[in-house]
């Protein structure tokens, strides 16, 4: 049960959304540019990887497999492929510019200062660019925040991971700028 | 220097806002409505207040003083009040319904699942609403990302705190929806 009464039983962050619209909207619109614009040299896949990743680490089930399922979707690969990576992301099929870009998200986990010019140089050296930096430093940052409000509120989550790969093709065809916390 | 070439010198979050407006749109409109909405029973400055407090956990030097400045210029109080609740909020001069959504706000810092239902409970019987928890939640992990926004691409900042406190009038009359960056 939810910390506070959310006036509806929807699962993860669709609870708090539906409960507050007023925030849930600059919030989906963030999701929406950081994990869906067009205009990234970053895949779309790519980024839900390093959203599924972020999630794992502050061990949220809900986001973790949310965006898992969706990365699942654009990568159109099994399940043990995104369990690699939060396995160990080093020795997953990842390319080595993703490896660079999620090792610099896992320090971002842990703390913004805990990103080294070392991490930033080996992702300059595996081609990324300032603004593929950038953009994996505010998708960390912010699975920091989404993953808080899931978990500081307590909400439920479906136990069963199919839930979520089946419901992954609607959520990237729909996208997340005017979604629907009750669908 | 920052870790990526961001096209600007402006100092903390403004320097990354201003490098890509399409993401600091929704962060801005994030931190009106949880920061400056007025249809909330948090005042302005305290809600001002456990975002420096969070800030201040995640050692952000820049966002721990603009929004000291701004809790300051809201409480009309002197830095001495903002500086006695980073060190200890239970032994400052804050409310109880305070000092319980602090306590709160602390273990969303430290992760979602680290706030317990005692502390719900206890912030309840402080006088807190359901609403209030949700924002104290929300501005807590909000603060996680921001904060690592800030400091994951080593962005600079002022090292003298009067800055802060002068900018804060301006910020608190203008507002953050539609912020400019380079002002």
């Amino acid at each position: 049960m939810a910390h506070i009464d959310l006036q509806n039983d929807y699962p993860g962050i669709r609870g708090p959304m539906a409960f507050h619209p007023q925030t849930a909207k600059p919030l989906n619109d963030l999701a929406e540019v950081l994990l869906r614009d067009d205009n990234n040299t970053l895949t779309r896949g790519e980024r839900e990887l390093i959203a599924t990743y972020v999630s794992s680490l502050n061990d949220c089930f809900f986001c973790q497999n949310v965006h898992g399922g969706l990365a699942q979707h654009y990568f159109q690969c099994d399940t043990s492929f995104i369990d690699a990576v939060k396995i160990d992301f080093n020795t997953s099929a990842v390319s080595g510019k993703m490896k660079a870009l999620l090792s610099i998200a896992a320090s971002v986990q842990q703390g913004g200062k805990r990103v080294t010019a070392g991490q930033i140089e080996a992702a300059k050296e595996q081609g990324a660019t300032d603004k593929e930096i950038h953009d994996t430093v505010l998708i960390a940052a912010s699975f920091c925040m989404f993953n808080r409000y899931v978990d500081g509120l307590a909400t439920w989550a479906p136990e069963d991971k199919t839930y979520y790969i089946e419901r992954a093709k609607q959520r990237a065809e729909e996208g997340y700028a005017g979604y629907d916390a009750s669908k």
